[in-house]
């Protein structure tokens, strides 16, 4: 069923007024009276709705339900990504949020090669990518794309969630199965991974001063742009949140 | 450390001679004598070298240690996909390698849009985009990409494997932690997607009737190229493979 954020839409009286790109992506689609649509708040709930009538100017439909989105996962896993080069952003963005992600932020770390080259004009595009994502994978919000800085504002970040967790390659590490079965509980997690070259030694020394989980993801060595989604997806697994 | 699988290299009495496009490899990564690299035979084994000499012909290296290739799953996950378009196979066959599949298949089922053009050409491409994936992400073989033909056969090979598990977006399912959980001890296993358009009511039922476990994955919709990783990647979690 076609999926539309609030963009340019109202809710009034059981009816919604779709204008803008929401009226002209119904137009796009040829919908007809009568067909059914999702209206979603962005904020977790879906707006059932029959198309009524629609036009170049504005679409109006009939609102028949109104629902707990249920695609949105009980925990909110913030992705915390090490800049890739080239468009590994945008696959990243993409597959973390038909994983789930609740928020993607991207930093500087020791050794990014990437050069965070206008990232104003960047966070547009990402934040489209996410949108496009959303719509696609019937999330109930539209992930934020963000810039989180360097990697102290990183470890900030980190440690105010109920579950921190930091992928490495090397040393002591605690198995990520054995941290993720021991939080099942946690409703708010971050996961951080690193760019290309991983991180260096004195980031993981960091992060687990600043008492994240420092964990390993077994001997296969993920691509920077796997490793979130397969990080992310063990997440959704251990809480419950894909089946 | 670089890591060759045994395409054109010897082993004879503790040392390893490489030939042809291994030597050329070699050179090109300018390796110097001292440095180690690592020559798998594929079959799960790992030989530990120290280069001793290199040149346009041959490269010589000394074995150091013979151990099993650590990054090789427990389980032997066979992943079979319903063909999509373009450049997805290429992904599908990159992240499933690292994930950890024991090999990947392409087949043709009812809603399958993409037409199966030249496959031959096709597999051999395929295969070398696996043993780059391989070589990257360490694996101790490398898994074969195959064409496994129409469904009916998808599915005689799926009723084969310990766990046969199909990915399905509507209707009566197991939840896929359940069956996971329950097959833990799995040492083979087949997990099935579709392509873009998803799979026909009626190849479902065909799978139920086989045996296989009709399985969700939430209620995200995911795009046919990310929902065999995030599969493969549950499976793995599941097993005690990513820790």
């Amino acid at each position: 069923m076609p999926r539309f954020f609030m963009a340019g839409t109202n809710l009034l009286g059981g009816m919604a007024i779709m204008r803008g790109r929401d009226a002209e992506h119904v137009r796009v689609l040829r919908m007809r009276p009568g067909e059914e649509l999702i209206i979603c708040d962005g904020q977790g709930t879906d707006y059932k709705c029959r198309l009524v009538s629609s036009d170049k100017e504005q679409a109006e439909a009939e609102v028949i339900e109104v629902v707990k989105c249920p695609a949105e996962p009980s925990i909110k896993v913030t992705v915390l990504c090490g800049l890739p080069k080239g468009d590994r952003t945008d696959y990243i963005i993409q597959k973390c949020v038909e994983a789930g992600a609740y928020e993607i932020m991207f930093f500087m770390s020791d050794r990014c090669v990437a050069k965070p080259d206008k990232p104003e004009k960047k966070l547009e595009r990402w934040q489209r990518i996410a949108e496009e994502a959303a719509k696609q994978s019937g999330r109930g919000i539209i992930p934020q794309v963000s810039w989180a800085g360097d990697f102290t504002q990183v470890l900030d970040i980190a440690v105010k969630k109920d579950l921190a967790l930091f992928m490495y390659e090397t040393g002591e590490r605690e198995a990520l199965n054995a941290v993720l079965d021991a939080n099942a509980n946690a409703s708010t997690a971050a996961i951080i991974t690193g760019p290309e070259g991983g991180f260096a030694q004195f980031e993981a020394d960091m992060a687990k001063v600043c008492g994240l989980h420092i964990c390993s993801m077994g001997e296969r060595i993920l691509r920077c742009e796997t490793a979130p989604v397969v990080a992310l997806t063990a997440a959704m697994y251990a809480t419950g949140n894909l089946s």
